[in-house]
């Protein structure tokens, strides 16, 4: 695959990118470099290999191409304040969605229950502020579907006539030894996933979940019980999978476990000036060093920042990633600049959600469950 | 116990009562006749050692002595039409809320999917004949409960809450390694055995489950439950234990799978009339030498329809038992008799059937399943 040999030159690459081959060897992921051509309009993720790979996306072309119905799933796990790895998924969905798609975002309460133990009331409670983020982002609530899985009862039943489909052992092998709740979690996943595809929506047509490549196994699952389920002539949903960012402190990834790692969209702005002053960079020993060698735009999280969210402009991405690699860009500087460009965006974000906030409590409180706390 | 002892003089004995005080022992199943003279109106099974065992049933009783609240709730599995199994459930049932008791009965058609391959659809059309044998059998819809599992979100609620204190270990434990859809249905069922103590229905209460001993699994596991979640102060649910008829063609139950074993309540008469007429009796080799020594109604399924259903005056299945063991009872005598007895109680049993029929059926269809075969 030529990416590889380009990593270390290439601005939209990664310096774990042989991770992310390995992954499109091991698990059967194409890459998405070939289809790029084909996308009439391809999105920054797209353009910038920030999207890398996907599962039988050809399908979701060919709609589009063809101007036939198909639809965009994805969500978010309501487990706090909109972060970054949320908005680039919601822009995701937005971007489908505007492109055509009948779009669908769910509000994985249930698998915030079960895998981070958060209460149904509780996730109701972050749920609003995310919805809010979402509409705020340009997601527009009459043409798509905001749902819980607690109340959305064809998830459930969808979870209910899957969960015949599959032994233990294959839910071992995916995800490992784990409580009961999780693998429930999983199976309605799978619901959520294939829920456009049943009459109440239309019926079967092709989908794309756009996700981060960590997400995988859930589309494996739900790809091979599709086609196991074959009366209700579910196609095989597709995905496209972006790559994940990496925790501001130079830890593999952005992490609730490691507050220094990320921000929020909500946080105070001089805590998120404090998380990116103090971030890890691709920078050098000493300025004079630098100036000779050049930065490490590769493995640096404020420079990954910008390629996946904060620079929109293509050339002036390209520009930098030069910039910083031919030693002209100092770290200081670029965290200057990049803290100035975060927190306008932000500000400008936050406006957005204070207008929307409302309709976003009247769309998540229309959900609300069935069974509270005794 | 003194039931060991008695039990080849005993006519409300079996001769497998060995297998239930196995039972008793061995998973902490507590012997029922104790609490007998406790009862104020003891229900023909009861009289008779037929519900033989208990857990937490003092609590129920209790309930029933200071006139405070508690609920019932059993169930039927729509796979066919209603059997001598569901016969006796439902009568119990029927007893229970005769007694006061909130009532509620559960069409498990999650089950039947799970475990017999029926669709929710087909499960549907059985259910609604099936309702109509309970309310002949004189369930009063108007203060009980009939749903189904597939359509009562809170059931399915329920599961999902629960499904995150359990693990695959305990789940193997319990039932053995089967696939994740069977395992899911008894979270269900956990979440039909709770759900009369959900605020909806006026909060936690003693529970009684009368069930056939083959199902304490399903108990076991929810009373663990129960403990588990105590935001919720759940009351541990109480169960009777009735014993398991045997088969009319000698087998040691009666299955779907051997038809020569049981009959269903609504079978043709001449159908009836065969499976008794060649069923397998206590009987001896010759009428010579069963006037000597006499039957052996402790082996015989048609001495054990009578005594379980179609008999209902104590003082005459007692000497039904005598006249079998001292020789003046014969086995074709026995099964004349009881041919008739048997087509009386359905002949009257159908016609309330028909009765019901109209309401069953506006019953069942309030709860459509959301999701149809596409």
């Amino acid at each position: 695959m030529p990416q590889k040999k380009q990593s270390v030159i290439d601005p939209f690459g990664s310096t774990v990118i042989e991770d992310y081959q390995y992954l499109l060897k091991e698990f059967g992921i194409q890459p998405f470099q070939p289809l790029l051509n084909k996308v009439a309009k391809p999105n920054m993720f797209m353009r910038r290999n920030v999207i890398f790979g996907h599962r039988g996306f050809d399908l979701v072309l060919d709609a589009i191409h063809k101007d036939q119905e198909f639809a965009v799933m994805s969500g978010i796990k309501p487990t706090g304040e909109f972060h970054l790895g949320n908005l680039m998924t919601a822009s995701e969905v937005i971007y489908f969605q505007q492109q055509g798609g009948q779009a669908f975002y769910c509000i994985a309460d249930v698998e915030a229950y079960q895998d981070n133990q958060i209460s149904l009331q509780d996730s109701h409670k972050f749920a609003i502020g995310n919805v809010a983020d979402l509409l705020a982002l340009g997601f527009d609530a009459k043409q798509g579907v905001i749902y819980k899985q607690s109340t959305e009862q064809r998830v459930k039943d969808l979870a209910i006539i899957l969960s015949r489909g599959i032994t233990l052992a294959t839910l071992r092998a995916i995800y490992g030894e784990r409580h009961f709740g999780l693998y429930l979690a999983s199976l309605i996943q799978a619901g959520d996933i294939l829920m456009p595809q049943l009459t109440d929506f239309n019926g079967p047509k092709p989908t794309v979940v756009p996700v981060g490549i960590d997400q995988d196994p859930h589309l494996r699952l739900t790809r091979d019980l599709a086609r196991k389920f074959r009366q209700y002539n579910f196609i095989a949903p597709s995905s496209t999978y972006h790559k994940i960012m990496k925790g501001l402190d130079g830890s593999p990834k952005m992490s609730k476990r490691s507050p220094m790692s990320y921000f929020t969209l909500h946080e105070e702005n001089e805590a998120i000036k404090r998380k990116i002053s103090h971030a890890f960079t691709g920078g050098r020993d000493t300025v004079k060093e630098q100036r000779q060698l050049g930065g490490v735009p590769e493995i640096c999280p404020i420079y990954e920042i910008c390629l996946y969210q904060f620079v929109t402009d293509d050339q002036e991405i390209v520009n930098t990633y030069h910039a910083c690699k031919n030693g002209t860009l100092l770290c200081g500087e670029h965290k200057a600049q990049t803290i100035q460009r975060v927190l306008d965006f932000i500000q400008e974000h936050k406006r957005k959600w204070r207008h929307n906030y409302d309709e976003a409590k009247a769309i998540v409180e229309s959900t609300q469950p069935q069974i509270h706390k005794q």
